[in-house]
């Protein structure tokens, strides 16, 4: 039995971060991981850059929800679902992307929490495992599932290396060019027809 | 990160079966695990039946498709999956619910697979796993995901006692006499009550 695992931004969504920084004007919430390597640290930064400007979790919901899913992604993932379980792996926030999930028609989705004070502060977050994406596609093929995957960042490639079929999805060049052997799409229809073929 | 999963026949859809007995009229196929205990010569017996008749997937998808969700069913599944991810975790197979699950916006479905000849001959099928209901719940628990879990059969005892939180859902007296530490809702408001409380 088939089951397709998605990354969530970049190829459903926009990037959150980016979007956030823009709509926010702080500028500051454009790093990423180029400018600090390390997942915690970089997430212990944003989450200070928010505290700092008094933002809290109904603020950043609110500049969330005036994000949409990329382009086409909405009917892309309808039709997909329509011929396969679909599972969403991500490193986001379950609470900054509801907004996002309610657009998209509520996928399921697999990724991380936020921990929130009383008074709407956002005071950590919990991290569900460390590589938790590999480690999803892992649980699902012990009990004999065939993970097709898609993801477009370095953050996807261990899920990429370790599910049955693999493709990448609007990557930049550089992780195509380091990563030949993976199939790489740029369209919702030609990734529908890898994740999705007619034979099964 | 809390999941919710489900068994379907009972709980959102009829009992397939013994629908198919009644709209095909053939009273042989009412045969359940009481008089065959072991489900894979329930199985072979079944499908012996149908191919006696004549009956291919084709015919039997169109009887299939026939059916209905349980009465308030989608409403439950599409206020439940708006809070918790949803599985649900089935002994039946694709290529029989595809028609119910449309009619339920195509939940996420692991279960098992028919093999169908290319004249539309069942000639088997393929059980994705032993057990599979209570490995899938392993599975999940196993990337730190926490389970509850809903059914209404003898053969969702073992996931409903694997997963961290669990009720009976429609079940029969003989169940909930011989589980009394297990609460037993019979109103989705109940269900879904307990599925997904608004403290996490």
């Amino acid at each position: 039995m088939n089951v397709v695992c998605l990354d969530l931004e970049g190829v459903l969504i926009p990037e959150i971060w980016i979007n956030v920084a823009d709509r926010t004007q702080i500028s500051e919430l454009r790093l990423t991981t180029r400018d600090i390597p390390d997942f915690d640290q970089l997430m212990t930064r944003r989450l200070e850059i928010l505290d700092s400007h008094g933002i809290g979790i109904e603020d950043i919901r609110s500049v969330i929800g005036e994000m949409e899913p990329l382009e086409g992604a909405l009917e892309f993932i309808r039709e997909l679902r329509s011929r396969r379980s679909v599972i969403i792996l991500s490193d986001t926030f379950t609470e900054f992307v509801e907004p996002l999930m309610a657009k998209l028609e509520w996928p399921v989705l697999f990724c991380n929490e936020l921990l929130i004070e009383p008074d709407g502060r956002i005071s950590g977050y919990r991290l569900r495992q460390e590589d938790g994406k590999r480690r999803a596609v892992l649980a699902l093929q012990s009990i004999n599932l065939t993970v097709t995957a898609a993801g477009d960042s370095y953050n996807d490639l261990s899920m990429l290396r370790t599910a049955d079929r693999a493709a990448l999805f609007r990557a930049p060049d550089s992780i195509m060019a380091e990563n030949p052997d993976l199939p790489a799409f740029g369209s919702y229809r030609e990734l529908q027809a890898f994740a999705a073929p007619h034979e099964t």
